[in-house]
């Protein structure tokens, strides 16, 4: 079967490669090579700590360096991924508290129903972090998903150009597999049985969109508000309860009916506690 | 499932990346660094076209480049090919007469035959071309296979490195997938939303035990004593809420803190309503 057409594209144009805190100019030319050659283009720099179009980067992109001068910017992660139905963040690092972590193949798979799940206009996004220390905690913290490249027990460097890659070519494989090329993703006579036991098992259609990201980040700070008004969470010892909070609403992939009955019963409950002096 | 150890890797030693009539330093130190982080050990340079030693290869190797001191010369790609039991050769082109064309994935899966097939001192070669011309229709010819990286249709300029990356991650897959390590392709359970999330939280160490099926029932029952006494759910009118909650919290596989978290939260609430009638 024939490979779809590129310029059926809207389906990965919907993906952004978020660059956080970027230092070198040759590693956002290298990106933007890769994300081109496996049809992607849409780049997102956040806070990069170097010029991204120097002659090394554009000597780099090989001929896409138009997609860095195309590059949305913007000075924290927060705001890069507001419009977001998922966020996955590419982590070599365990952290003091897991988060769920799935390997690349897993997130090509996964990708295909995210893509069919979320609003048309939603976006997705993989965030990839500074070359020399990757992404902070706090960072971390705003992804539903982590997904760790399984690299060698002795030697984890992968260049982030080489990380970009790999995530935009098994985002390619989602796609290919979509369009309805199987040899794409090559799977075996006994996988596609499999495949075909789960298919037929479900495929449901989801009764309400997904949450945006900035809808679950302002749920997030409404119960900030709350516990502190009912006296529950105390700031000064805050025992990582908002963390473990985000924790669980982002893993849960809130859709928007959700949201606001969450909302619904905070404002419930705060018709209860004394009104804030402030 | 834990990954295989790395000295278990007399697997990935017979592979070997084969670079024909290389012209970039800096394409070499970057082949050796996508080698190395994904396990494979053994460089093989027919011809190079220029010094594959320079600063600017030590520079892009980024701590691989005694796979550069190791590698093994070779004037023609006949010699280099000598003890080789399967040859795939990476190719961009159509040629005139059409040849064994497969895709990444599935070279991965017949990878995890051919390693099994071959002799135990057999080796395999994936064959990659010059940065300007690739391989030459004599050279193409001298391989089992041809392999092509699924690129966009507007722009299939893969860097080398890259193109060494992806196969050498699409090798790293097959043995992860021969030692057993069924995650690293996730290719059962596809479409099962539940079972992945699951998958993911077991991936990684958590940090605390799921809740029983019965502490999420006795959550779910506090939850809805609380709403109806802060007057948010009406029983008489029930509009799905709790159907709403108990699809949310049931995906969410809550662990043990979390329940705990909840209830306690919802204690606090409890506190702030007016004792109930019964």
């Amino acid at each position: 079967m024939l490979p779809p057409a590129d310029n059926d594209s809207s389906w990965l144009s919907r993906i952004s490669i978020v660059l956080v805190g970027t230092s070198h100019p040759g590693n956002v030319g290298g990106a933007v090579r890769a994300m081109k050659t496996m049809g992607l283009s849409q780049l997102v720099l956040v806070a990069p700590r170097c010029d991204p179009y120097t002659s090394e980067a554009v000597a780099r992109a090989s001929g896409a360096d138009e997609l860095i001068q195309a590059a949305q910017r913007f000075d924290s992660l927060e705001e890069a991924l507001a419009t977001c139905s998922w966020v996955v963040g590419c982590s070599a690092r365990t952290r003091t508290m897991p988060w769920p972590m799935i390997t690349p193949r897993r997130f090509s798979l996964q990708l295909e129903e995210e893509v069919a799940r979320g609003a048309h206009d939603s976006r997705i996004a993989i965030v990839f972090g500074r070359e020399d220390s990757g992404l902070t905690n706090d960072e971390l913290a705003r992804c539903n998903t982590h997904v760790h490249i399984p690299t060698s027990d002795s030697f984890g460097s992968l260049n982030l150009a080489a990380a970009v890659q790999l995530m935009a070519y098994e985002s390619r494989q989602a796609w290919l597999e979509a369009s309805g090329d199987s040899e794409a993703t090559a799977l075996s006579d006994r996988q596609n049985e499999d495949a075909a036991l789960q298919q037929s098992m479900q495929n449901v259609e989801w009764d309400n969109p997904l949450a945006s990201h900035a809808d679950v980040e302002r749920l997030l700070e409404h119960f900030e508000r709350t516990l502190i008004a009912t006296g529950f969470h105390d700031p000064e010892h805050p025992r990582q309860l908002m963390a473990r909070l985000r924790r669980l609403l982002l893993r849960a992939r809130l859709d928007s009916m959700e949201t606001n009955i969450l909302r619904g019963i905070l404002s419930s409950v705060d018709k209860l506690t004394p009104p804030s002096k402030s």
